[in-house]
């Protein structure tokens, strides 16, 4: 068992887009931010239900795979789930559609309590007020002897970074300057030192950098 | 003729350190942040004398071999220089040495004029108050048709990338955090639009970025 982080970056480091309008609920730049990813055969399938393989395959494709396999939980901020969007609709289901691509139990953090979501596909949306040790315990028991995602945003992985919780962290960095959004980097000197790092590059530009314990 | 920038900067973008103390001149972070590059036979010969031979060789040491040839004429900050450690002492040299590696004019951008210093080994250090654009024409001149170095630091390669004057980027991205210096990347959303981008990792875990007009 073993916990995870996967998280698309810029190369200025930005993890999440912070330019979202009315008319452009993601911001411009997330598209190009996770594009690479979103283009693969694996996240045309698993997030977007398309199924006429028309995907890339090859290297961005062998992580976005990795991404979904053995996962038996997920813990994610309020923001990556959709809360921070809709926070007075007790009935909002997220932003990740009726059949979700996570098919585990998911557990998102956030101070407001509310019931539980079940979801088709197997994943079920829990709602809890816990630091990062006491929301691992609840997940790690719920994945039954599978890996735990801290699927993100950037502020809860580093929550999870710094305390030490992380065995595995996979960054896509895609060679772009954002020049604003939030941060994965910040306060996180010296991670490198429980780590081996590898790093390689795919042909669409993404340099896939993985921390090992 | 190309203008070209070629710079180490640690995963979280931080091309120099800021931990010197008068005990440790450099800090302790600078040999960590360019270790890879000092380690290459290249760095060996060229910068610190030794011909022994017993620099590594390889990826990073093909991209060291690339950053002296063919450079006709270097600018630099006066940081770089070393101006700010001495603002007083009219007689400073520089702390490259009494040959220093370039083997060409130098112009150090300064506010402060002084006379020209004539080194050993070909390098003529000029001071001079300029804009980017006036320095690189001063240089082009000084280069004979050859390359022009922008040497650094992060903030002067950034003046010179935001006027657009800059035809080579490379960037080795050292995979340590350093959580602290000067970051290469800030204010540069965009950049990549002008450019195509490239990346190889080295055995050493160093990644190789180019941006290439």
């Amino acid at each position: 068992m073993a916990v995870r982080i996967d998280l698309m970056v810029s190369l200025d480091g930005f993890a999440t887009t912070t330019d979202q309008t009315p008319e452009v609920p993601f911001g411009e730049d997330w598209p190009r931010l996770v594009g690479a990813y979103m283009a693969t055969r694996t996240f045309r399938e698993r997030v977007f239900k398309d199924t006429s393989d028309s995907g890339t395959t090859g290297l961005d494709d062998d992580y976005a795979r990795a991404y979904f396999e053995n996962i038996g939980a997920e813990i994610m901020g309020a923001g990556m789930f959709g809360l921070h969007n809709f926070p007075d609709d007790p009935d909002w289901r997220g932003w990740w559609g009726d059949e979700p691509p996570f098919g585990c139990p998911v557990f998102v953090l956030t101070h407001s309590a509310r019931p539980s979501i079940e979801m088709a596909g197997g994943t079920t949306f829990h709602f809890l007020s816990a630091t990062p040790v006491e929301a691992l315990e609840r997940a790690t028991k719920a994945a039954n002897g599978k890996d735990v995602r801290v699927g993100g945003g950037p502020t809860v992985a580093r929550d999870f970074l710094k305390a030490g919780l992380v065995d595995r962290l996979h960054v896509a960095i895609t060679p772009i300057l954002l020049g604003r959004g939030i941060r994965l980097w910040d306060d996180l000197r010296g991670l490198e030192a429980g780590y081996t790092v590898t790093s390689e590059t795919a042909p669409s530009g993404t340099i896939h950098l993985t921390f090992r314990r």
